[in-house]
């Protein structure tokens, strides 16, 4: 069970280094079974493909592509109230990414001079599907609006096919409302491989999105460079901080809806109210019996979770942004007034009616956040990220002729003589 | 001396593979010297940073930071046009880069529900800047303006002591100019594993950018997820476009203005107009012998230069797209028209009066571009490379009452049932 201990300034760090140590596995002999099978798929393609799909999933298509009316029957012959329910998470998604779309600007200056930088979404992006238990039609959701909005010319999904040879019915629905492109049933690091390169059946891709396992990621790790790649997740996180006005019935549920992702997921208690820490511990207890994921719900609270009492809400705050988590629930008076003090977190839940299922499913910003610690310097997933960006200047002669002393100084300073000749050549008719 | 060439659909694969290849370059050795080192910085911290400096750089300073003192003095005695030379090129770049920053936006709904995203600068950057010969300070002003802008809470400089165990001090006075808060003088791959872990004397920080040799490029590689970092820049590029309308005398001083950078650069015109072709190429060897890196250009020329001869202009824009140069100059009639058809390329540079350089030192836009092909999908250094994202949630009660069917609904269907019960236990006082 979850451990209850007080902030100290120092259990607080090994805590932090357990969760760090999480992200930062790297398995040596993973890494180079995928770097072989990288290395075959680019080699022999299609062929190489089909081998590592038999050889994993058990069975390999005749077909690696589903049909369009493949497609198209998974959303026909769906539950309607599930489709709607995804029907109202897409336009919530749909509603918030949209606000952070970015134009192409334009400065164009008196003397003639135009400075811009435009902006597009990529050409073709791959998206990454499990397969199994960990299928989320979410997932699809999060990845595939944000590539729309950007303006992304193709989504090519690919997920592993299933037991019977098929793909999972919701999955497929999600990718018919999403408008995904086109669906192949390739799974593993030769999924990623074949996206990153191009096989005569799967098309190149600019960019690799979507979770996936420890072959998934470190194909996705091997290829950064030769295709983009939205991140490495780690395991799964929640931090709440909660004062006296909070219901512990409800951090308790918070807590576990992020423990039974994973037996590596974490789930951590920061309270003001030591009677809140202990009344949330029992909580868990008798909340987690009703639920299906109980083994690994114990695995990883008593693995990775803890109730961590504190001296004051500034304490918490200060833990919290040390801590730098995926999700963070501010579950306390006046939340509003902790956004601004948080500085490090990838999608924040304020008051006692936003529990993180919301964010995963619902409210609008998206779920593909930064694990690990990595919240201080990365950012959720999100429209920029399937973009691209070119600047572009045109120069007069004239404004090039004003520019010219500046820059031939700051070229020869740094001993670059032809850099200096591009600009003279173009004033001095008898020069060289 | 550069090659000519015909477009034929095959001669321009292979010499994309060339390109390609040049990026791809991974040192197994490299590696596994620069983990050595990064592990021991990891474990002895400032130790093993002294021991390497005198190792490399062969001598190491009694005090690693440069003082406030000399940084001004860096200010103080420069050539006074060269700093405003340098302050011309602050302002314009500064001018450009403002317009990319991005406000925190929030959507406030009728029904009380709040959704927002949080942008802000990284708390602390670290800039690296080469010595020697390569210490150049448009690079510092080309990182250091951007974070700045993004409101980044401290840049700390890293940069090897020179033979005389001083720091370069153009680099110290663009530093000036810029605002870099310290500087350290420290190099290779041990500066960038101290960055990244910080040791007694220099402190950790989110992000590393900046240039270096394959030792500070692999040790950013290896820390990335540790610490976020720029890019692993390639060798540089150009590709020259041009048209009948075009002075074969620019066109060959911007190729070589590219050439002499390294022996791997890459410089190739594309030109629908054989005479242009020609005419270049006998201005390459003309202008070349007047230069500074003669044997430089050579190499660079024969190794990854061309000439191709194109059809149309059409297929000149096609090869572009292909090949996605860092650097794209087009000197053709009704430049601004190609823009919207330039699909892969980091900088465009539009006209008869926009050679290169005045991008890499002037106009405003960056010159930290993405190389090797890889405009596909990443674009130049910006404003944003130094922010971070938060979003956050506030519901209330009601909102959350009317999503609560559809939520449930999802996360039964993805058989997570402690998201459902998150959702729920708000409802349902009975329950559990």
């Amino acid at each position: 069970m979850m451990r209850l201990t007080y902030a100290n300034g120092k259990d607080e760090y090994e805590l932090l280094g357990q969760l760090r140590d999480r992200g930062e596995a790297v398995d040596k002999k993973v890494s180079e079974a995928v770097a072989g099978i990288i290395g075959d798929v680019r080699a022999r393609g299609d062929e190489a493909l089909r081998e590592y799909t038999a050889r994993f999933d058990g069975y390999c298509p005749e077909d690696l592509e589903v049909s369009r009316d493949e497609i198209n029957d998974a959303l026909s012959s769906a539950d309607p109230e599930y489709v709607q329910a995804l029907l109202s998470a897409q336009e919530n998604i749909t509603e918030f990414h949209t606000r952070q779309k970015h134009q192409s600007f334009v400065d164009m200056k008196a003397n003639g001079v135009i400075l811009g930088q435009r902006v597009r979404g990529l050409h073709r992006v791959g998206l990454y599907v499990p397969g199994g238990t960990a299928a989320y039609p979410s997932s699809v959701l999060m990845n595939a609006i944000p590539a729309k909005i950007a303006g992304v010319g193709e989504i090519v999904m690919v997920t592993p096919p299933g037991r019977d040879g098929k793909p999972n019915p919701d999955i497929l629905l999600a990718a018919a409302i999403c408008g995904v492109d086109r669906v192949f049933l390739v799974g593993g690091a030769q999924a990623v491989a074949a996206l990153a390169f191009g096989t005569g059946t799967v098309p190149r891709v600019d960019k690799i999105v979507g979770p996936g396992n420890i072959y998934v990621a470190t194909a996705k790790k091997l290829l950064y460079g030769t295709v983009d790649i939205d991140m490495i997740a780690g395991p799964s996180e929640i931090l709440v901080m909660a004062d006296r006005s909070a219901n512990p019935r409800y951090l308790a549920a918070d807590l576990l809806s992020q423990a039974e992702h994973d037996p590596l997921a974490s789930a951590i208690l920061l309270t003001t109210d030591e009677e809140i820490a202990r009344e949330t511990i029992a909580e868990l207890g008798r909340q987690k019996a009703a639920l299906s994921r109980e083994a690994i719900i114990d695995q990883s609270l008593s693995g990775y979770g803890a109730a961590i009492v504190c001296r004051s809400c500034s304490e918490m705050v200060e833990l919290a942004n040390l801590i730098a988590p995926e999700h963070l629930e501010v579950v306390c008076e006046n939340p509003m007034e902790y956004v601004g003090k948080l500085d490090n977190a990838g999608s924040i839940f304020l008051g006692q009616y936003a529990p993180e299922p919301l964010g995963d499913y619902f409210a609008g910003p998206n779920h593909v956040l930064p694990t690990s610690g990595t919240a201080r310097f990365f950012s959720p997933l999100s429209v920029d990220s399937f973009v691209k960006r070119s600047s572009f200047i045109y120069y007069t002669r004239e404004a090039l002729e004003e520019a010219k002393e500046d820059i031939v100084r700051i070229a020869n300073s740094e001993g670059l003589s032809a850099h200096a000749n591009s600009i003279t050549v173009r004033f001095d008719e008898q020069a060289l």
